[in-house]
């Protein structure tokens, strides 16, 4: 028979504020819209809830902004309180120019203005910031609804951005917990005997791009995806989004950009 | 009530041959597997099988490598056949080094090898070449499909390949039919009214990744995945996967490699 993995999304998660209980939420909400918990359930939690939960949100008219906010926000062009912002969540500056301003921030992910959106974020002044440590949010996640269901799960905290050679955005992981970030096949066989010897799947990240076909950018309302079926991943305490992010020196792609 | 977005993977496709009518038979398997076909199914189909049915396979011992490819092979300490069969898919070398070998192909994607691989194909010598157009492929496929069961489906045609920044492989879109690469949502409303001005979803290659989900890369043998009740994309016969290549000089990423 076909094998079928499902998303699902939920549609009665509340506007979340700071200090909510977000475990409490979504599995209250899964009830709620009938989604049963099961074990190797894969929880996949948009950024900007987890965020907003943990209180990340920020009002621009409570920067001052430094000396160094201020150049590089003649050097982009955005305002000096903004660059600010996200000169705080910055490791490095990789390219600031009119069209763009590309970070490597604290946890090593390279993204445009350091993850830090208004979309979906209420009040016109108001940005959120990814959370300090998504890995950390993604195990906290995960021991609360394990305490609240006794069930096996994992927990993926997703966003969205922009990436070389091609245009749009699409799903990226930046925490999880519960399963490891890769499915590697390299040393196994494929379906003629030949041993594999590159294949390494960042399941992770394409998890995040099939929750994000339910959660959307927009008007959608659906900032959790429950993945159910999906047999294929490995399960380990001992995991990081960190494995997925490459140093500058060891990309095979330097220098082709 | 939550929404569910299921993606299907069809088990008992047979090894593809040269010749093979592909499109008769994924709509055979859909019935064995009492996999109903549905207006706005999405048909995601692995690059492997596409290419062996139109014939793309080759093998080694029947390449002569020219001096560039003996050249280049030098280069990269890869078989100079190897090298030839990727210079016949080359429209530009972005980099080659003894670690790497990465070309920007007639179709204007950027990848390893120019997508040539062994794996899954039958005989220590053959491997496999991108469909000629993949974008035709995935037309004909539709066409065909539409023609066998009166239904309104889109195709999309995937393959894995690394990426700049992070590790690992993901699935990508390489040809399209049916649906636009895109759901942009430029100049939207979010929730709290505020007009979106960058969100662009790469819709397109999201549904490679969810697919890639049930295909694998290993022993699965599940080169084909349905997925059903995706509402969120636009049906349009204009499309192609040329929209998702961004031109060097208009990456906003360039030079930060």
């Amino acid at each position: 028979m076909a094998k079928t993995i499902c998303i699902i999304g939920l549609q009665k998660i509340p506007l979340i504020k700071p200090g909510d209980n977000l475990s409490k939420i979504i599995v209250e909400t899964m009830k709620k819209e009938k989604v049963p918990i099961e074990d190797g359930d894969i929880i996949v939690v948009a950024q900007k809830i987890v965020s907003k939960a943990e209180g990340r949100t920020v009002k621009l008219k409570d920067i001052v902004p430094s000396e160094k906010a201020k150049e590089i926000a003649r050097q982009t062009l955005k305002d000096p309180r903004l660059v600010e912002l996200i000169l705080k969540e910055t490791r490095n500056i990789v390219k600031a120019t009119p069209e763009i301003f590309i970070i490597e921030n604290k946890e090593g992910i390279i993204c445009i203005n350091a993850g830090i959106d208004k979309s979906n974020v209420s009040g016109d002044d108001s940005y959120t910031l990814l959370p300090e440590d998504s890995d950390k949010s993604a195990r906290e996640l995960l021991s609360e609804i394990a305490k609240l269901t006794g069930k096996k799960v994992a927990v993926v905290i997703c966003d969205t951005y922009s990436r070389p050679f091609r245009r749009g955005q699409v799903g990226f992981t930046i925490g999880i917990a519960g399963i490891d970030s890769f499915v590697d096949y390299r040393g196994q066989k494929d379906l003629f005997n030949y041993t594999l010897k590159v294949k390494n799947t960042a399941i992770a990240d394409e998890i995040a791009s099939a929750a994000e076909l339910v959660i959307g950018q927009g008007k959608e309302a659906i900032p959790v995806a429950i993945i159910k079926n999906l047999t294929r991943v490995k399960w380990t305490k001992e995991t990081s989004t960190k494995d997925l992010l490459i140093p500058k020196q060891e990309d095979l792609f330097k220098e082709t950009l």
